[in-house]
């Protein structure tokens, strides 16, 4: 009996096996046809209807949602909210929609230039509702404003939302009159924000854009898409691409067709020469066709700082303001710069000091490690060892340091979005610059060896650019890919599941029809996608590259050539990123590149120095001057730094920033609201003489010019 | 009878003498008399009715003076013109005056800026002639206006009349649409241009600011009698000379407290790094101050640059301006690009060369000249001959190089008569630098001879002062004493002349009832004073003494001190300069002290890098750090100007340029204007929308937004 039982108990084992093998199986052809399927069901969910998707994670309380809930109908009662729940990725998400009467008023409100009709002159012009009539396509809902406007603008209404009066739910406490979202969000009780894709506009802009490889890039589609701040990116990308053919020609034939050493020397001078010069002109010039981009999309014509929105973030006592008369926050500079100069200052000096001697100790441990290994005491592979060191150290002090640098500028409490933005950069750059420069000014002015640094440079720019465009575009899109699989393989799961019920139940149903109920939609699959990280990283990628151009021009003139290999890739793979596994961005309204200008100036002038520097300890000014000594060599190295430090400066005076015609339409918006001002003003001295006369009541309630000028 | 004869004419002969003694003693005495009466004759025509004299010299033909007449009665028809026959100097003098309301309209196109009433928001606003009932002091045509702006509105419309066709007086060629007075002023057919002195508020201003030597400067009152670019000039000065304090104490105790001769070395270079600084904090300092003066005085929200009126003597064809619509000359800018660097660049090179090289020439030839003083084969006096050549060259170079370079930026032919200026000093300014740092350069970093330097530098510096104060202010004051007495003398002269013939007439004549007739009218007086040549000789002082102070300071630590001590004179003897011994300069709008600005920024760029070449080669830092080699002091030198050169563009770049109140100032005007635009252009849209329904056809001349825009 026993006997039996065992095998009778093998036998249903084995059975199960087999039946779990065939599930399994099963399983996967599912998961097979469900990832087939996966492009059907993203259509599923029209994008038209929600401009803004929030999704709640499951642990977020019933009560707080419907304190958000009533906070959104009271502060836009004209929002259309749906509500769904996100089967697959247990996540509730709610679909905002904004009238159009709302989308206008936020329009207004946050100063959006829109094309006006040619009957009333043309051009573009800060939309506002009262003279709505002026713009073209205000009658037309779908036209007017493109889908990235209308997401970005709700955002923005959503940004500003502030609580009535203080809340406390559990640990959350929620301040009154504080931004209501950004906190959510930071406190995790949001677990995203996101706009949507647009399909079909995608679809048109891949065509046009990613799936080319020299073709024009459509700047005004992408900034109508994803906004003014990305679409100056590429343009940033585009135009430096272009300009990095003259010094990659060039540099190509420094390096192969010069043989004779002493005209190879000459030949390495003179290229560093010009391209410290080519610098020079790039960045004049790129600021020019910045000023010609930003007026095209109407932000160049920045309003008085003063004048802007404050960021929602920005802290301070309430305040009537001396310019607008409305109530703001107010923080005080002095208060911000006694922290800028008194904690900010010293922390990024620790920081960078930090930073550079934990490098420079992990420097010294590699030679001491080459030197065992050179001696036989050490086996070669510890010379990973100290690699491996400090490739977890630079995450490490890269990831702790951004933490610092935002604790730092949120404390700092700029009133503007773009200030803070260009003041986080510039924090966040310092450490960067050493972390990826470190190791080449070590072997160039420590170790002073002029081989080993051509070939470190060599090395580090190209294993790095390579690199960094896989982990930039080939692994978020498998991630992105292997998150569709993984909720197709759930979907796939749950319906074996079901169907097996059923056929235990002994069901026959039409597979077809159900179909819809695990359909994945758009928004789910979104809101699981990786958000896009900002300019920020691609910019600093960009930032890195132009210094190795032009920072060590005279030891490695090839960088100019692989630089423009790497970026006409880098802009279709980009562009690529953007458009396949990433979340949609909110668009936002930038009228330059912001510090990074100023980031790469400074670049080009350090050029100058570590050029020079670099020339004179390379050995080749001393072959072009034999008959100097080593002080000759030293006075013509200082020589020419003065004498291209003081050119670099001629040619940024000479060239001017924004273009003859971009500053005449300037001129002519400044006379028109000069004799507007006049008019106005005219105006008002006749209502105040009319008041005089006591005959005109009516007027009575126009008290002072300064009420006259009030917003409605 | 011959004898007889012979002894008549001797006597008569010496009668005729002793008349003459008489005649002569009499007259000196007479000149005497007049010379104490001068102040009374000067005070006989009054100011006020008089805005701007101009005068004829007698060779100009009465044609072109019918002429000129004519024109001015068709362009200013409410001018007032008085004419009179200065019988002193030969010359006719035109005493014109204009309307209230011709000021009133003048003072609209100039732009300038008033106060405005109290109810009406008070603050300065741009003068217009619909709004003028809300400036204040309106109604009194006295008080409304300054003398100065008077004169200057006045100066404006005649700088501003063309030539309505050619005409042609023999050689004297004037086209149809060219500027008359500019014109007949270059030609010599007018002498004179000029505005009388106000001797009421002269006096009270010789009270306040010329008779005291610490009091505060009156800058208001200065603004308002001889215009902004003087008053700023003033305040310039009285700013720098503060701030001179500083490194003239700290200059006094490094020459006479560091006795021991390390602690001196190093006081010498600490020294140099804080002088530097110094300049840096100096010069920002000033920037913020300078806004302020020009908010306070209503020149500092300037206007696009192509909204402003173009200056009398900008030329090209008329067209119409995309900015305001209205006809004026028009030059393309690559035409002047084209013209100042392959012109202009090219030219002003070589004249830096030549002065170089003759200086350098000299310099060689002096060292020469002493050496064989040394041999005793030259007399001791020879050694003056090359300083007596460098005198002679260096005048006659700089008045050759002045006309160069007004040539060459008349041909640069800019639009507005601050850029115009600017230009023309950045052109000068090149060649007076080598003429005057030339010698010490020499003596620095070719002979370098760290002990001569010392005592050239002390020289130059002390001497040039003394020589420059004694020039600019003694001389002239002679020389203006020395004409009213020429004047004084011819005319008691004449009236001997007349007294002897009413003597010989048997005539006796009141002598007080015929004074009159021979006084001297303080407009022929002024008329034969000096010009106030610009405020450009002023500036170019204060340049090359701020150059000895932040260039040389480690070499001559006392610079400052005597700067200082020059300066506290310098402040009165240039005002009493301005108010004794010049005519009255019209009055300027200015809103910076412009390429003054940038040459002194210059300046102390080049204070870095000459400094610390002179630690480097005076063998102070050897003394400091006598273990390094001179490659290591090298470094030193290096390190030290490129940190010094960090420290200084940190400080630029962290001191904003424009106050934080004045900025809030400038943000509050923004907001009205764009404000004003918005609701204009609503107005706009309802007038259009009127004219589209056809019941309104009194509405139908407004066109388009932009005529409704035009200037009335």
């Amino acid at each position: 009996m026993e006997v039996k039982q065992l095998k009778q108990r093998a036998k249903s084992q084995a059975k199960e096996a087999v039946s779990h093998a065939k599930d399994y199986s099963q399983r996967i052809k599912d998961t097979a046809k469900y990832m087939h399927q996966k492009k059907l069901c993203m259509e599923t969910v029209p994008t038209r209807e929600c401009h803004v998707l929030i999704t709640f994670p499951s642990k977020t309380k019933e009560e707080i949602m419907a304190w958000v809930d009533s906070l959104l109908m009271e502060s836009l009662p004209e929002l259309t909210i749906r509500k769904h729940l996100h089967p697959h990725t247990n996540m509730t998400g709610w679909y905002l929609t904004a009238s159009y009467e709302s989308q206008l008023k936020g329009a207004e409100m946050m100063g959006i230039s829109k094309p006006v009709k040619e009957e009333y002159g043309g051009g573009l012009m800060e939309f506002s509702c009262p003279e709505q009539t002026m713009f073209k396509d205000i009658e037309d809902e779908d036209k007017f404003f493109s889908t990235q406007e209308r997401q970005t603008i709700l955002f923005y209404l959503l940004q500003n939302i502030r609580a009535p009066k203080s809340e406390t739910f559990d640990k959350l406490k929620i301040l009154e009159g504080q931004v209501v979202f950004p906190k959510l969000l930071s406190k995790g009780v949001i677990s995203g924000l996101l706009p949507l894709h647009d399909k079909e506009a995608l679809k048109k802009l891949k065509k046009s854009w990613v799936q080319t490889l020299f073709a024009r890039q459509p700047f005004d589609e992408i900034a109508d898409y994803f906004g003014i701040k990305v679409s100056l990116y590429f343009a940033y990308l585009g135009f430096y691409t272009k300009w990095l053919t003259f010094p990659a020609i060039l540099g190509l034939f420094v390096t192969f067709y010069s043989a004779n050493p002493t005209i190879q020397d000459w030949s390495f001078v003179f290229f560093t020469i010009f391209n410290i010069i080519w610098a020079s002109l790039f960045l004049e010039t790129w600021k020019r066709k910045s000023a010609e981009l930003a007026f095209h999309w109407g932000t160049l014509d920045q309003k008085h700082e003063l004048l802007e929105d404050p960021r929602p973030m920005y802290r301070g006592p309430l305040q009537v303001s001396p310019v607008s008369g409305r109530l703001e926050p107010y923080y005080p500079d002095w208060k911000r710069n006694l922290f800028r100069y008194f904690v900010t200052v010293p922390i990024i000096l620790l920081c960078m000091l930090c930073t550079f001697l934990i490098a420079f100790g992990i420097f010294e441990l590699q030679e001491w490690v080459n030197g065992q290994i050179a001696k036989e005491n050490f086996s070669r592979h510890v010379r990973f060892v100290p690699k491996f060191i400090l490739a977890i150290t630079t995450i490490c002090s890269e990831n702790v340091y951004k933490k610092i640098a935002i604790w730092l500028n949120d404390q700092e409490n700029y009133r503007l979005q773009s200030t803070y933005e260009n003041h986080l950069i510039a924090k966040l750059i310092f450490v960067q610059f050493i972390n990826h420069f470190m190791s080449v000014m070590y072997v160039a002015f420590y170790l002073k060896d002029f081989g080993r640094l051509k070939a470190t440079i060599a090395t580090l720019f190209i294993t790095k650019h390579v690199i960094g465009n896989i982990t930039e575009t080939v692994i978020p899109y498998i991630r992105e890919k292997l998150k569709v699989y993984q909720i197709a393989y759930k979907v796939a799961e749950e319906e074996v599941k079901e169907a097996r019920q059923r056929e235990n139940a002994g069901e026959e149903t039409e597979k077809d029809e159900d179909d819809n109920k695990y359909a994945i939609s758009q928004a789910e699959v979104e809101s699981k996608m990786q958000p896009y990280d900002d300019t920020f990283n691609d910019y600093l990628e960009m930032f890195i590259q132009f210094g190795y151009v032009t920072l060590f021009s005279s030891a490695f003139p090839l960088a100019a050539f692989w630089a423009l290999l790497n970026n006409v890739i880098e802009i279709r793979s980009d562009a690529f990123k953007l458009c396949t596994s990433k979340q949609r961005p909110f668009g936002q309204h930038v009228s330059s590149i912001g510090s990074w200008q100023y980031a790469m100036e400074v670049i080009g002038m350090l050029g100058v120095t570590v050029n020079c520097a670099l020339l004179g300890i390379s050995g080749q000014l001393q072959d072009v001057f034999p008959q100097y000594s080593a002080i000759g060599i030293f006075l013509i190295v200082a020589f020419l730094e003065h004498a291209i430090l003081g050119l670099k400066l001629a040619i940024s005076i000479a060239i001017p920033d924004i273009p003859g015609w971009v500053q005449t339409e300037l001129a002519k918006l400044e006379y028109k609201r000069r004799q507007a001002l006049k008019k106005i003003e005219q105006e008002v001295r006749g209502n105040i003489h009319k008041r005089a006369t006591p005959n005109s009541p009516e007027e009575s309630d126009v008290a002072s010019p300064e009420e006259q000028l009030e917003p409605e």
